[in-house]
């Protein structure tokens, strides 16, 4: 069988750096590792990834944990954590827990004490206590997208102070009938985005002085069709009808257009509508919106990640990084209509 | 340190079904997994996956090479084959080659011979025989989605016949004035279904004996806002303006009737749509579409790697998989309005 010292022989250089090149791992400058890989291919030699490993204690590997990737916020965050690993070195190995329950708990008990990963990355989960206990066990460094993870770094936007913002616009331009388009109650299990954007819109009317009706009051899956069919039954609804919609996602609140559209509402005449995400189909449709960048958000859980590989004795030093957001008014949203025409 | 003898001992079970237990690895029953995993959560035991797969010569792990997880058709596949990896104890490690050429480069070269994966599905990607040969030579099962990918097992729809399906829909409605929006010619590299489909509307119009016109061709990115752009400027000619539009992802057809409620076409009246995929918005605009299933064509991938893994010594007898695909009238496809009303 070929060995590396074989390819090292071919190549010219030493073992380290065939070992180097092939993993991955450390400096090695690029004409080394190109004689290394033509001599690799050569002798048709397949390095034994478990043999290096077991001998680096290292996999090279982060585990990311995702509620699904069909949807645009985790599938930006995991093009962009794929893209930031692959330039480090490293494998992505991917836990996505849409399937429900049983996945859920396999990942969380069986598959991560495999211990095939050096960290894990975990996407907009919101464990319960015992869910968190299973994964500080797995005993490795944890950067949480979409925070709080008690014990953990972790990245996240304030979901309370951006849905203030966002209902504080409307309440600028003169709109007093302002509705809230939510996540799902049942929801808050996975994504602990919801309670946080429902509590900053409900604080910023108080403060406005306006008080909520009830039917300005929907929760939705965060989708374009989830948006849609609440804004359908709310807007359709003949009594207290709303002139602003505040949607908790950009995909919401475009579902709100179009279903807007469809009832003869123009936007922004009839209705105002804003989202947050910075979807890139805010464009398409003129939504005004709380852009969050997912792929700075990705980019910056792998390199926080990198340093803990580095350097994990930190453990007391737990970061929780607030992490940028924008807002981009677009032709969603404009003063109530009695205001521009009274 | 615990070894797997002390979970054994406490548990009550051979190291064997621990072993079981702990990898996901053959038959065990719900009990035994329950005592072992007890057993080991009390002991602090972590198994060491380097070990336990240098003494089985596989990884339970399947590398997925994507272009990029945030388009639908992809996420779907990665959600579904997540899944019955997840189902059948096996990890997925995510290759996604959506930043380019560099990336693809080292994941074909460098990262797939790292032997971390015991087989590798690729969806969607047009290889070059030098990326064939690389991939190849990992001497790992390969199962490819949306081929071909001579030499491995492939599982793709028809692309031609669906695209010359869903022209002749438009043919039988009446329509001559038929544009077709499909993929930009350099992305055949990544996607090879644009070919296939812009011969099937190039046949299906042939034989209606319709001469087709330079300005009812359009090429744009598979996505909402791609097919918004592309079919803005089309429908905005005022010559020769089609009556139907073929989009060749459902995402560009949405994109398109976004684009004529904008110029104030009515779908279907002034224009019909029909699109490729089964998309979960189709509902929401009332599209037609030839729905292809991914979250099928991802399961029944993970089922045939699970057979080459348990026996690859078949190479000779690669199976092509014609996968189902089904179309779905709705309401954005009618005859053409001079014979409606006429």
């Amino acid at each position: 069988m070929v060995g590396i010292k074989d390819v090292a022989a071919l190549a010219g250089v030493s073992t380290a750096t065939v070992s180097r090149a092939l993993n991955g791992n450390g400096q090695v400058s690029e004409r080394a590792r190109l004689k290394v890989l033509e001599a690799a291919k050569h002798l048709d030699f397949v390095p034994s990834f478990s043999a290096s490993s077991l001998a680096s204690g290292r996999n090279r590997n982060v585990g990311v944990v995702v509620p699904s990737v069909n949807r645009w916020y985790f599938s930006q965050i995991v093009d962009s954590v794929a893209a930031s690993l692959l330039d480090a070195g490293y494998d992505l190995t991917l836990y996505n827990l849409s399937e429900g329950a049983e996945h859920r708990d396999r990942v969380l008990s069986e598959f991560l004490l495999r211990q095939r990963c050096d960290g894990v990355i975990s996407v907009s989960l919101q464990l319960s206590k015992t869910e968190l206990g299973q994964l500080l066990a797995v005993g490795k460094p944890i950067v949480g997208i979409g925070g709080p993870l008690p014990g953990a770094d972790t990245i996240s936007v304030n979901e309370f102070s951006i849905a203030q913002l966002a209902t504080e616009h409307l309440v600028g331009l003169g709109h007093r009938r302002i509705a809230y388009i939510g996540g799902p109650e049942d929801a808050a299990k996975d994504f602990n985005i919801s309670e946080g954007r429902r509590r900053g819109y409900e604080v910023a009317m108080e403060q406005a002085g306006i008080k909520i009706v009830p039917s300005w009051l929907a929760y939705a899956p965060f989708t374009i069709a989830g948006g849609y069919a609440s804004a359908k039954q709310m807007l359709g609804y003949p009594r207290n009808r709303p002139t602003a919609v505040f949607c908790a996602s950009d995909e919401m609140a475009i579902g709100t257009i179009v279903a807007a559209r469809e009832l003869g509402l123009r936007v922004p005449d009839a209705l105002s509508v804003i989202g947050i995400d910075g979807h890139d189909l805010g464009e398409v449709f003129g939504l005004t919106t709380i852009a969050q960048f997912p792929e700075l958000q990705g980019a910056h859980a792998v390199e926080r990640m990198l340093e803990l590989l580095v350097d994990d004795d930190d453990a007391d030093a737990r970061t929780n990084h607030t992490a940028h957001t924008e807002m981009i008014i677009r032709s969603s949203t404009s003063a109530p209509t009695d205001q521009l025409h009274g």
